[in-house]
């Protein structure tokens, strides 16, 4: 069994990864509640395929799961449906012993996040990701959120669960736009953290070869954020880095109204572009951008997306790393290296 | 200038009280400030007495004031408009070194201190609480919330502020009613804690008197949260202390849909209530409930509500300090001394 541990003092939890863990998520979770009743918050494509799977094994370990269903899609992750999810466990007679379960992909896990961490100031809270994405990204680092009219996760907060359930096994089914959705994250990882990631993945070349290493691969991926998060759990310093190809992938998703392209297809586009203004002024090895992009293209993702100074402007006055009329950019140095420099927003305008 | 410091290690904050502090809000808060921006949350009550005078205070010391005003009473502490204020300060290009400053009472007081804790998932939050009963209770603490149909505060953060500001002059304005609300928590804080308060207040026994005294009187009653505020943050031991009245309290809300009683009235009432059940079961020293409901007296506050046995069942339920069946209940053994015990919910029922 991989098991990881994130430390965090008193938040401390562990990240199980492994084959069938899904089936088995009462008995790992059950020791460490404290109440039975847990809210296994969902949504309407995941609940068919999994939800009787979950809610068994809680069953099973002597919990009283209680199902909320949200409908699939971003547009769930609104104040609205965190108010709902509010209310529904309120009616259903939460006390602050109980749990929540988030059995989704980042949407749910987020929405649910932010409920436990809100519902009666706070109840255990239990993540299991079922997309690539949320395995990598949106179930280690404690943020939760909704998003807003005029952005997203613009509200929310930092709430460690008290467990991440992490199977690899669901990553099967993925279509293969929502795998590669992920693999940007994970090669992410290999740009600002992690050489011999990178080089794997290249080495690997396509999702099959990918599959067969995947909970090696995840866990690697987790295993990073895990460092950076232990050393900046509230996001005001090395957390940044994370952050490599959002600040462009952030303009691409709003000008398109995150329609056109997924949050991994725009910080696909978004990290080619930070390392080509990297290699152009002088802060990032020659070359950089083309390994990148020609490892996002084994994976089908975009190295390239339009988007006007304009778009560019509006999306950066709202972006969370912005301090007055500068932002906060990272620069891979090289592939496995990042850094994050001030500089004025008027730089960025422009560059894409 | 009376000053009292809270100590919570990092979120470690200042309570200023003092004549004419309403007006220095602005210099007393710039320099713990990091952006300009400020969002001043007041309701439709205060706005017009106090509005102005805060922004200019706050103009003066260089700051960027925007003035939020939500309708005053309790129905503002809803989901909804906590929506509506974290869309304006998002409209208005909130970013995470800007902050919210709350002014009125413990509505706004909760509601502003709950969406400055979650927007941009946290940003600085000053308190400048403009009744008796948000400058001795909802003001310390770090507690922030909004109601949900099924019941007050049932969803919130702890979010510590970075100053409380609290001008004693404000409450020469206060309507009798809301004053005598106040008063019955300074009267909980002498049952509880400090029996020379409470002896101090008999002396005094009438709002002309009290007034005179009333910066001590109301710092007295901070350093009593405070010192508890300290010991136990997140609300899992000693704090249960202060739920002192507040179990049968929010029974009487309840049972009168919060129209019939202010919460000070439901909580006086329901001081007495459990002082009583701890003089029948031994718990409490003979006469302390005639005490409690005599001082009661000299501020109009009443000391006997009728609810029914069902009303009771219904309310603790909800109750945040139920654990299953059971639930923690604060007696007084006498007066200026608390101690909370768990009881089966059952021995409640039918005791009002």
């Amino acid at each position: 069994m991989a098991t990881l541990r994130v430390n965090l003092g008193k938040r401390s939890y562990d990240i199980v990864n492994e084959p069938g863990a899904l089936a088995r998520c009462g008995q790992l979770a059950a020791p460490l509640l404290r109440g039975k009743k847990t809210f296994v918050v969902t949504d309407a494509h995941v609940a068919p395929r999994y939800g009787e799977t979950v809610l068994e094994s809680l069953r099973q370990a002597g919990l009283e799961p209680k199902l909320l269903t949200v409908p699939a899609g971003e547009a769930s992750k609104s104040p609205e449906m965190l108010a709902r999810l509010w209310e529904q466990m309120a009616a259903g007679g939460v006390t602050r012993s109980d749990s929540v379960v988030a059995l989704g992909g980042g949407v749910v896990g987020d929405l649910a996040g932010f409920a436990a961490a809100t519902i009666l100031r706070g109840v255990d809270f239990v993540q299991i990701p079922t997309t690539l994405l949320a395995q990598v990204d949106s179930s280690v680092g404690g943020k939760v959120a909704v998003d807003l009219l005029a952005g997203k996760n613009l509200a929310g907060s930092f709430y460690q669960p008290r467990l991440v359930v992490m199977d690899p096994d669901v990553l099967e089914s993925l279509p293969d736009r929502v795998f590669s959705d992920g693999m940007a994250e994970v090669i992410k990882y290999g740009c600002i953290w992690d050489e011999a990631l990178f080089a794997r993945l290249e080495a690997l070349g396509s999702r099959r070869a990918v599959m067969a290493e995947i909970a090696e691969i995840t866990t690697a991926c987790c295993d990073i954020k895990r460092q950076v998060v232990e050393q900046d759990e509230h996001d005001t310093g090395l957390r940044l880095l994370l952050n490599f190809g959002h600040t462009f992938g952030h303009v691409y998703e709003q000008a398109y109204h995150y329609e056109t392209y997924t949050h991994g297809e725009a910080v696909a586009a978004g990290m080619v572009a930070a390392a080509r203004l990297g290699e152009e002024t002088g802060r990032t090895e020659a070359g950089t951008a083309a390994r990148i992009a020609a490892l996002l293209e084994r994976f089908r993702l975009p190295t390239e997306i339009a988007a006007s100074a304009e778009d560019c402007r509006r999306a950066m006055n709202l972006d969370k790393k912005s301090l007055g009329g500068d932002i906060r950019f990272v620069f891979l140095p090289r592939i496995g290296r990042a850094e994050a420099v001030r500089l004025p927003k008027s730089d960025l305008f422009g560059r894409l």
